[in-house]
């Protein structure tokens, strides 16, 4: 780089800085065309520098080597607190204005931009969906590494540059998704340019990668597989020259490392890193009341305070924005001067406007198979056995096959896909694997679309990457541990939501979850395995972006899984077992049923044409289901004239009035299934509060007895664990006659002989170790009645 | 080690794997006295062999170094699948047997022993609460070294002994937690010795880790700042001398680091730590129907399956054990042999029985000062003004002054221990910092007491680690970034529920949370920073268990705090703001609104003596009690006559029945405060469905119109935050007054005056950057009524 190239760099870093600077500080006097006054200044400084001048000074050095060599990056944005960073630079390189068209590139635009930030009605203070060019809000920090690994994978002309932060690097999160580089193939995949930004300090303490040293650092990254190379360093003049020469040997190192990779496939490189230590607050005050800021955990925020009031203050802020030489920078009207202008990239070349960053311009339908072509023959309900989630995973596996060309679906798990029986998938494909592989592997491959990794973060992390950058996905996980990715559902949730309200993002696919190995079924793990309380939380969500579905077999799942697949931007949450199970609804009926979200099982209860049920037991999930079966079963032999409804329902979320949900089903039609006023046994998978939650509007609410998970559990058989929750077929048994005073007379023997029952399994299953043949070896048979539907 | 010493350990080895095969297969002829039938065989086979080899290995070799150097250890087993292992070696070293007799050491016990586990009635498959000797719960996996940097902390005498499988070294939490040693002082500190056990496995999957090679790995733990020994290989004779030799090393270097810091203190060691790579599956069968299973994931949970039914699969069961030759192991009653016995240490210094591991045996009552000399004097309701935690932050930085000699008091964080306002503290003490310094660093010592690092999941797992060991902790976090650890919180709170049931477990100090930087107050943050629904996760638990506290003011926080550092076995969940607010009792009125849990601020309603209110106002949480004080000065104003009643609740649970909590409150208590019939606008800090779900079962639930955080969030002034989510005074007083029929004529130009004033809201709002005058400055007047209690 020459001084001339140099000086014009730095110019531009400059600009970045002033444009930042301006954004969490003033209302007015964009261009300090005169002293600035009070008036002028914001009268809530909400807002980051620390980390801002580091990511300028990365933002400006990306383009020139975009330039240089046509490359296509995207720029991952860590420290969320850099918001005006990413907005000051996307609006230099033009994408801002164009996207927002108000915000013009003159002085009154620059007025309204700097208005704007962290201001009510505004855009918010972070890098967020309303940040063009981002597929990362940093808010919550940890997972800017993982996002630029799902986004690299199936895209091997992009460069991901991701600037991490060295607080977000403390995280556990952040702290294994180095390890990602084994699950990337540099034949088929893109690059991820990690760029550890060592400022030094978080909101008040050092930071610890910062306080290591450079030699346990050369080690800690070598170990993680990278070649690290540092830029570090506070004079201006060196820093370009160390960061232009940095990026073009590794810009080399890429070009080579993609080379090899045609020739020797399979091998894993070296990747290589920036560590670029720069000081917090960099440019900014040296010193304000005494205390030292620039290069301390004092610049985090607002480096000087009072700028409204104090004219001591306002001074500093002043002098620092002038430092900047506005005028040197731009034209009279506010706008950049061209031959700053002239070191942006342009069109889709400029980090801004890169549609990877806006995943649903890129964004093709999923070629998917007709899911009927996998349906299981059914001839009476509970004829079939099946494992529901083998099934599905026959059908994966023919999207994977469809997908061979596209390369835009891959499935995502803990370790667990063989466990949770989705192994079907690996007729046509393998896991992904780019470390050693030794004789006896399974399945392992570079090229395999399978990713698997013990961190749930790691798979959510990645496929969030790998959705927001326009392709599709499918996570499935042990019900339990999805726990541990709450948070990061939480900010996917929150993205989605922000996203509908800007017409520029386009949609991208729906991220699916599949919970599965669920709280009934962890016979061999126990207590620590088993909770259901993550659609609780995925409950509070906004409406628009959640669904949560409780396909009770297999025929009912591969319409869901089919369905939500072809959706987007929501998040949609599956519950369903992988162990064998009786299977109930045929195809057509399962079509059916699931198109309504909830209905009636003519064939399971006793109800009689055009007479009112004297009882409604309801049900969700699919052990639930069987022992509300069981139950009716019990109920018919000892009271054949009761008439029993029985209601399944599919669609949790239908159970909500329209007002709260767009699935929810009118107060007229909850009335109709679930009646006004007969007792309604409900035996749902999880926390049974979620469902009073969910229906105490409607009308018969006080009349519903809900059994769910009461947070009993242990290693024990499949029976035992409904028993210790009450929510199996005696207990539900129990409750239905009890709530039936008519019955009152005849319910005592009834209730008496289940009790005798469950204590005679109580002794059966700590004696013998598995449950009563009665109970396991239990099959439904339909009551002698005309129309039971397959 | 000789070769007589060699073959004890190597017989003590071999009787831990034969205990340990027996746990997961046999249900009688425990001693292989008669040959293997099928009815010896447990049904249903449940559990992990792969791990639990080389978890016995260590076991013994720990033994080895207790004894000679009377090491006090204990044993961290991160593979949770290790149960049968850490089951075996508890019993064979006679501490099993002491705690639980019935399982007594002989044949009959050892039967006893093999039958209870994984089955109906007995013990989990898992390392659990029920395991002596264990802290840690490994089922979910990732947390087993911030456990044992947590046991560590303040024990200078202690060595944990920390196993960590290499699935478990994929999670997020794990890889952050080496970094652990920064904050590990070795003068004032235990050690914690990690031995990673490479077994090469997942379910499924290799792992990363073990697919590295020796080169990247000692880089990496180099880089982590620790010294590797690497234990390689499969023939137990050379593994045994590598092992003995190795931790013989390794005791020596602590020992000199431990010297080191008496003469250097300050100075960050590089701690040693093990790689142990062995077989997974070792001594187990080699080949089962053709498939290599020992040394392979195919050992990882049954190596052979249909031992009932295949009479070849039992022969290959049968060999196994008998490889182990129990004759040579156990003695004809069972008992095992003196010369292998004599192996184990003795009484405390038994890894089963450390006092350390079953920390209520230690724990100490914390040293509170008297909360009420913190008191904030409030002459009338509202008329003073504070920062509740900074307020709280005074109490604590005395506890820590009152706890400096018996050292068992911490606070932990993710850097915003400033930011929550608990500065105070820092008066007291630093934070701990082992990594370097340098001049300008702010309240960084060896020595603090403070831990702060930017990551949940560390300060969450070290706290776990240091309540287990029988201290005390504090937590304070932003409340959003506290869904970061949902899924450790349960892991937590399945411990206490589990651990409550076993007398010789002795209670632990409860975990203490206090969420600030709440919902309402993200200013500069905005909506990624936004989210009150942890508590919502806290109210499915076992409610033995939880406890939920919204003070709304500075006095009421410090009762509530000062009442959760007394208690046991809980986990406390306090919210409260870190802003300016205004404070509304004085200190005795706080403790009686606090002991009662809720109660009628008789002061703030308009309730005539004797008379049935109109309208319930109720609230909880700080900024919903603000904005219902509000609304109710608005309605006191336009409707005189009106008779408001203002509840205010500072015990969520308080709200259920006693049934369902043990602090629920009586039916007919609940209708004297909530009415049978009225309206009550209820505004609730969380999401508002959490208070439906609680008080659906109450005769006035009908009538509950309950205002919360639905979703809505930016980056905007305090003020619009409630706004946006119609909990603010104007929304609250228009849903009060529209359900009150009878105001109908009287209520039209009201409700339009307030919509006028959300009108103005929103344009002074975006114009200004902040709230109205009227707002901001806004002063909660008494009604002139006699009784203003203060």
């Amino acid at each position: 780089m020459d001084a001339h190239e140099r000086t014009l760099i730095d110019r531009y870093w400059r600009a970045a800085n002033y444009l930042s600077v301006g954004q969490i500080y003033l209302l007015d006097n964009p261009l300090l065309k005169e002293p600035l006054r009070p008036e002028h200044v914001k009268p809530r400084l909400l807002g980051h520098w620390g980390t801002t001048p580091g990511l300028n000074f990365i933002y400006a050095h990306l383009n020139r080597i975009i330039k240089a060599r046509d490359a296509d990056i995207i720029y991952i944005c860590g420290p969320g607190h850099g918001g005006p960073g990413m907005v000051a630079n996307t609006y230099l390189e033009g994408t801002y204005s164009e996207i927002y068209p108000a915000i013009a590139r003159d002085e009154a635009g620059i007025k309204k931009l700097f208005h704007q930030f962290s201001f009510p009605g505004g855009i918010p203070s972070h890098a967020a969906p309303e940040t063009p060019g981002s597929i990362h809000e940093g808010g919550e920090l940890g997972y800017a590494l993982v996002h630029a690994y799902g986004a690299a994978f199936d895209n091997p002309e992009l460069v991901v540059a991701c600037v991490i932060g060295d607080g977000e690097a403390e995280t556990g999160p952040l702290a294994t998704s180095w390890h990602s580089n084994k699950f990337l193939n540099p034949a088929r995949d893109g690059v991820v340019l990690p760029i550890l930004h060592l400022n030094g300090y978080k909101i008040a303490n050092p930071t610890v990668l910062a306080r290591l040293g450079d030699e346990e650092l050369v080690h800690l990254f070598t170990g993680y597989g990278y070649e690290p190379f540092f830029v570090e360093g506070s004079d201006p003049t060196l820093m370009h020259d160390k960061m232009a020469e940095t990026l073009d040997t590794i810009f080399d190192r890429i070009a080579a490392i993609k080379l090899a990779a045609e020739a020797e496939p399979g091998e894993r490189p070296r990747w290589p890193m920036i560590v670029l230590r720069s000081p917090k607050g960099w440019t900014g005050p040296k010193v304000v009341d005494g205390k030292i800021v620039e290069g301390s955990w004092r610049s985090h925020q607002v480096p000087v305070a009072n700028c409204r009031q104090d004219e001591g203050h306002r001074k500093i802020l002043e002098d620092w924005m002038r430092s900047y030489d506005p005028a040197d920078l731009f034209d009279e009207t506010g706008d950049l001067k061209p031959e700053l202008k002239a070191l942006a990239p342009e069109g889709t070349r400029r980090m801004g406007a890169n549609p990877h960053a806006n995943g649903g311009l890129l964004r093709h339908e999923l070629k998917r198979p007709d899911f009927r072509d996998y349906a299981v023959t059914v001839a009476t309900p509970g004829g079939a056995e099946e494992q529901s989630t083998k099934i599905l995973g026959d059908y994966l596996r023919d999207i994977i096959r469809l997908d061979a060309t596209a390369r835009s679906f891959r499935i995502f798990g803990p370790d667990e896909t063989n466990s949770n029986r989705l192994n079907s998938v690996f007729e046509a494909t393998d896991r992904v694997w780019m470390a050693e592989t030794i004789p006896g592997d399974d399945h392992l491959s570079p090229d395999g679309r399978v990713m698997e990794v013990l961190s749930e973060h790691l798979c959510q992390g990645w496929l969030e990457g790998y959705l927001l950058t326009g392709r599709h996905g499918f996570f499935s996980c042990y019900e339990a541990f999805i726990h541990i990715v709450d948070s990061m559902f939480n900010q996917h949730a929150k993205w989605l939501k922000s996203s509908r309200d800007l017409a520029w993002r386009k949609p991208i696919s729906s991220l699916n979850y599949l919970l599965t190995s669920h709280v009934w079924r962890q016979d061999h793990n126990g207590f620590s395995h088993q909770d259901p309380g993550f659609v609780d939380l995925v409950a509070n969500k906004t409406a628009d972006v959640v669904r949560v579905y409780f396909p009770p077999d297999a025929n009912t799942l591969l319409w869901v899984g089919d369905h939500c697949l072809a959706t987007w931007n929501r998040i949609n949450v599956i519950v369903a077992g992988k162990q064998p199970a009786p299977q109930w609804l045929g195809m057509d009926e399962a079509i059916r049923h699931c198109e309504a979200g909830l209905g009636i099982w003519d064939w399971a209860g006793t109800e009689e044409d055009g007479l009112e049920p004297d009882l409604v037991m309801a049900c969700a999930g699919d052990v639930p289901t069987l022992e509300t079966l069981a139950a009716v079963e019990l109920l018919r032999e000892a009271f054949p004239q009761l008439r029993i409804r029985v209601v399944n329902v599919v669609d949790l979320m239908a159970l909500q009035s329209p007002g709260q949900h767009p699935h929810g089903i009118s107060d007229p039609l909850f009335d109709s299934l679930f009646s006004t006023d007969r007792p309604v046994i409900f035996a749902y998978h999880g926390y049974p509060y979620l469902i009073h939650r969910l229906v105490y509007k409607r009308r018969n609410h006080p009349n519903f007895h809900v059994r769910g998970f009461i947070e009993q559990g242990t290693t024990t058989t499949p029976f035992d664990m409904t028993v210790m929750n009450q929510l199996d077929r005696y207990h539900l048994a129990i409750e239905a006659v009890s709530r039936l005073p008519r019955l009152h007379a005849k319910a005592g023997p009834f209730i008496k002989r289940l009790e005798a029952k469950l204590d005679e399994h109580h002794h059966y299953v700590r004696e013998h170790g598995e449950d009563m043949p009665e109970i396991s070896q239990w099959k439904f048979s339909p009551a002698a009645r005309p129309s039971a539907p397959v």
